[in-house]
């Protein structure tokens, strides 16, 4: 077992990863102040891993609420019913929320337990790659709007997170590509080693490697919560980690999410943020060559929609990042060192986003 | 104008107090990034105030979102209300949310802003006393649930917090004596100096002496302001607040809420608090004569409900502020000094509530 330490101030917490890990209850139970758990999955989840913890958590008070699986289900209304169960059950502020399942299981469960009498515990069970690597560090949770994604939530760190590689095994191989999007995004921003490491690596991952996977899913932590740290709420650096996402986003909307799960967005996204950098002559040909080969080999090289550079630029624009009219970009300068960047020729960007999403 | 620094770990923010307050936007505008403003209030407070504060942020992009007026309507479907107008008017992170009205505006507007984009500005702009002196410190903001008051909700500190006393002079007597209760729970549990105060001047406050009330509501915040910022997130010092509404929280129950102000319940709570201080020897009998003197002058010695002393001990237990059988009192050792105790006998617990309750 892999055991790495979060720092927050006042707020740290310790991401445990390794093979088998659900079964361990005594990881949970030293994180907690009393034996009564809200078990939150969903239908697809429960009937593969819910059992497992259900039989590590006997003699405790825990019960379960699943939740629909589906992007469409991440609503304040689903949230509520989370609240209403808590409510239920009597729950008290020594109470704690586990979140089963993938990032839209971790999103919901963990903004309901910041609501709930303004704050209670809650542990990531995370159970797909993305949520490992991605949504169990950084304190995000939160629903969507009708209007956009993620619009309504809050902050709230978990008490610790439990990554148990075994869930892996079930998990459909796109979603296993589309989580590599993310693992690779790290590289690419913050740590040419690493990116190096996966380059001799990918297909160990896709194979499901346990200790590969291990090694991919730590490292990933630790250069995300790095970033984290020293930006805990968003104001600055943490900007990095939106690399490839802004474009990611343009395709996203413009698909009005479907057909494309996040990490494919992110993974075009990145191959685009990368042919950017190199025209502004900040990575050279070599290391743009090198991204896209890494994703390709990845399964992630999938071209844009011919949306067209006008509406990706209203896409993108949208994006709730972007604060004014100049566009900020996250890009690369050199691989392996994430920039945020505003003073760009705006017609290359434009020229870029014609090659990829079409002219008009 | 009076200004009071409220100091809590990287959320430090001013508390400005004084006549005609809601006129100078500069208080506003110096505490906020954009002049994107989502006014929340209700249709009580709007007519009375809107267009005095509209005025003064003329020239701004404020828009307004007017709740109807009621404890009844503090839920999350009136929050969604709020977070459907900020994205309607497609508010992003640099907008500030300012309440105008009373607690119960404050709460769901400051929800509201802790979960718009996981939190955006807010500004506390209350025009209640008991506003002014209770909700504009501690950055509790939430919502009721079917099954209890305030279970649902966040930690969000204001950006500022302008305290209008002019806004007094519209507000119900009975609201204004209501709110004093909170005042004089406060010279109670933390300064007698402050109580003597209240004691020579509580008729002038009753009157609405601006500058007298000014002093009041400075006092109250400074002492709330001690215990929030030792005690944030409420694990320890921050009970000693909850002075007279273990008691209190019995009758609010018992009569679902209806017919007893918040304040009103407290005052008859506070009575209750300090005749248990007394039986136990902790407060002299002339103290608890000085307590039961105080609040007969402010129109607040109101009797208990006859509902029994069972059935205040059943509500006593179920306030999410009990954690274990023995319920955990605030009590006075002696005037001017909380204590938190467990250690009193229990039949002296029932003997107090019995003649408060009645038998059986």
């Amino acid at each position: 077992m892999q055991d790495l330490k979060i720092d927050l101030a006042a707020r740290s917490y310790p991401i445990y990863i390794g093979d088998g890990l659900l079964a361990q209850a005594d990881l949970i139970k030293r994180h907690t102040a009393s034996d009564v758990y809200a078990i939150v999955s969903n239908t697809t989840v429960a009937p593969l891993y819910l059992p497992t913890l259900q039989q590590a958590l006997a003699g405790t008070r825990a019960f379960d609420v699943v939740l629909p699986d589906g992007e469409e289900f991440k609503t304040l209304a689903t949230v509520e019913r989370i609240l209403d169960s808590l409510v239920a059950k009597r729950v008290n502020r020594d109470g704690t929320v586990l979140a089963l399942g993938g990032g839209v299981v971790g999103d919901m469960a963990g903004f309901a337990a910041a609501c709930y009498q303004r704050g209670i515990a809650f542990v990531q069970l995370p159970t797909t790659l993305l949520a490992q690597v991605d949504s169990s560090v950084g304190g995000k949770t939160g629903v969507n709007h009708a209007a956009g994604k993620n619009l309504i939530g809050a902050f709230h760190q978990p008490v610790c997170v439990i990554a148990d590689t075994a869930t892996l095994r079930t998990l459909p191989e796109r979603e296993l590509r589309a989580g590599l999007a993310e693992v690779i995004k790290h590289g690419m921003l913050a740590d040419a080693d690493f990116f190096s490491w996966l380059e001799a690596n990918v297909e160990r991952l896709i194979a499901r490697d346990a200790d590969v996977l291990a090694h991919a899913i730590r490292r990933s932590c630790e250069i995300k919560a790095s970033i984290v740290s020293a930006d805990e709420r968003e104001s600055s650096v943490r900007a990095h980690l939106n690399l490839g996402h802004t474009f990611g986003h343009a395709i996203e909307a413009a698909t009005a999410y479907a057909g494309w799960l996040h990490g494919e967005a992110v993974a075009t996204g990145l191959q685009i943020a990368s042919d950017m950098s190199r025209q502004l002559g900040w990575i050279s040909v070599a290391e743009f060559e090198r991204v896209q080969a890494l994703l390709q080999r990845a399964g992630l090289a999938r071209a844009a929609p011919r949306i067209g550079v006008t509406r990706a630029l209203e896409y993108m624009r949208m994006d709730k990042k972007v604060r004014d009219d100049r566009i900020r970009l996250v890009l690369l300068k050199p691989l392996g060192k994430a920039v945020v960047a505003a003073d760009y020729p705006p017609e290359m960007l434009r020229g870029v986003l014609t090659h990829y999403f079409g002219a008009a």
